[in-house]
């Protein structure tokens, strides 16, 4: 192991311990539970917005908390789900007259958790609504859009129902525009090294030295192809070529590009493989509007990396360039 | 070797080619020569600020140059010294009539070319004025500060600096300014993995799984203990020893803290190391003002982390909390 912890079953709660300090200025916790994070700031009629699940992704998911992105979160253990429990106090404290949307990603433990929080809220008078991101075109044909896992497309969806909300839009539009935006996008990953849970002290997977696996999880679920690690161009063009196939992506289109690294992964070659993802695109003639490179959706210190591609309209674009400030989000 | 690649003699390049086509608003280069890179944006009258040093280091060097930080950067292959004509030809473009200030790390190449660079722009009639950045208190011991290698704690100078040339500071007070930030600046790291450079193919040493080397430089320099790997809280406790010694830190005063990740840590460790950093500094009544946690200059793919520590006073608290927006660094 090559990991700063103390005790393992201290990890997360160490981790909290340090963003509520760090951030306190930002984020606060309710019901006497840290893993129940919310904003200090609240904004009457606002519709409120939540997301959730296993800690090990950061900034996913409680980073997306703060200014124009989301109003609350509920974290479980790493790569755990939050309990249904916790996803009812933070929506009831993030509640603030104009409903709550949820927004996630398409896991069981997370889709089972949040529905029932939703179902208990609506008991309690509060009208939930959700949005399930599935971006992850490895992880089921398609045709089977909805079997899709999501990953570090959820930014986006974050992003643009952030904005929308802060323009005080009701919980309609809101959940309008993020099913949108969700629909819209399209990521592939590429692992090169696997990661350890703190609790179990060694990987629970694993990626032999110059090797590779196209398409697995942020948890380290299968990809779709093992082998020899390629050239970083042909690597990108291989995951390219998949998310070009799998959405109509057209000549004069504008996307958003966001390329991810998964956590080992140095911003030098996050950089190298946003060279090659838009000479295909340029190629192709789409037109790249606003990229973000960086770590977004990360796997501990799993290397490796993700492309996302978001089909844009005026709609999108406007809400995109909103200004966003959250612990690890600004934009001006 | 676990990364995304092409021809290893073309990682910087390609590189480059990513950067400037993300941030081409931003920055450019000048002289034919992407390894010159200067701001898109010059306001008269405003001291140029330059940094320069090896690949590899990113946010550091080139990911400061923007809005409230720096004007220009010449940059070499990975861990490599770029030339004096290259930084020459840098602060030929961002002099903008008060001359220009060089901030940069104290490594044997980087001194010999920007004294170069200094001179020969002074023949040009550039009047040139420098701050090495010696802050790593594990490469020499107290009393020899002027050996010390220049290492993380340089993103202070450059924040310092950069509010003060945006206030149209003349040289001398900018200078003055900047040297002070320096001189209350203390860093100590420690590496849990080894690195690979990309020509090089294999880690150029070696660090054992379980085992830390506390101390260890940025480039792999030799640190002041090995052994095996401590839990988190006792790391902490070693570092910070080691930093509040060689100073003076004493009760009441306020400290900037950086907790930086050298390249592969996941972001949720480096909040454990500020929890227990935080403790330390309030059980003897030193007050953090403005915390930084994240990857600020690292050693590529690297684990690891250093801790950094800056003695504020109300002018260096009044310029730290100007807003700045680089490519790689927003803060508002």
């Amino acid at each position: 192991m090559r990991k700063f912890i103390n005790d393992p079953v201290n990890f997360v709660d160490e981790m909290l311990d340090g963003i509520y300090s760090a951030h306190y200025d930002q984020v606060t916790y309710v019901n006497n539970d840290k893993r129940c994070l919310v904003r200090t700031i609240k904004k009457n009629n606002k519709v409120g917005l939540a997301t959730g699940g296993g800690s090990g992704h950061l900034p996913v998911f409680l980073g997306y908390v703060g200014e124009g992105m989301l109003d609350g979160c509920s974290i479980g253990g790493i790569f755990q789900s939050p309990s249904a429990k916790q996803m009812l106090e933070v929506t009831k404290a993030i509640n603030m007259g104009a409903g709550v949307l949820y927004i996630y990603g398409n896991y069981g433990g997370d889709v089972l958790n949040f529905d029932m929080a939703a179902e208990m809220a609506g008991i309690e008078g509060i009208r939930v609504e959700q949005i399930v991101v599935a971006d992850d075109v490895a992880s089921a044909p398609k045709g089977n859009e909805e079997k899709r896992r999501g990953v570090a497309g959820m930014f986006f969806v974050f992003k643009i129902a952030g904005a929308s909300a802060n323009e005080f839009q009701p919980l309609d539009e809101v959940k309008r525009i993020a099913l949108k935006a969700a629909k819209n996008i399209r990521t592939m990953g590429v692992a090169l090294s696997a990661c350890t849970i703190p609790e179990v002290g060694k990987p629970t997977f694993e990626i032999k030295e110059n090797t590779m696996e196209i398409g697995m999880g942020i948890h380290g679920e299968p990809g779709i192809s093992k082998g020899p690690l390629k050239k970083a161009d042909d690597i990108v063009n291989e995951v390219m070529d998949k998310i070009l196939g799998d959405f109509t992506f057209t000549k004069g289109d504008e996307v958003s590009i966001l390329i991810n690294g998964l956590g080992a992964t140095p911003k030098e070659e996050l950089y190298i493989l946003y060279r090659k993802a838009i000479e295909i695109l340029k190629n192709k003639g789409i037109k790249v509007y606003h990229p973000y490179i960086g770590e977004f959706a990360t796997s501990m210190e799993m290397a490796g990396a993700s492309i996302t591609l978001f089909k844009l309209d005026n709609e999108l674009k406007r809400l995109l360039d909103k200004p966003a400030a959250t612990p690890f989000f600004v934009q001006i």
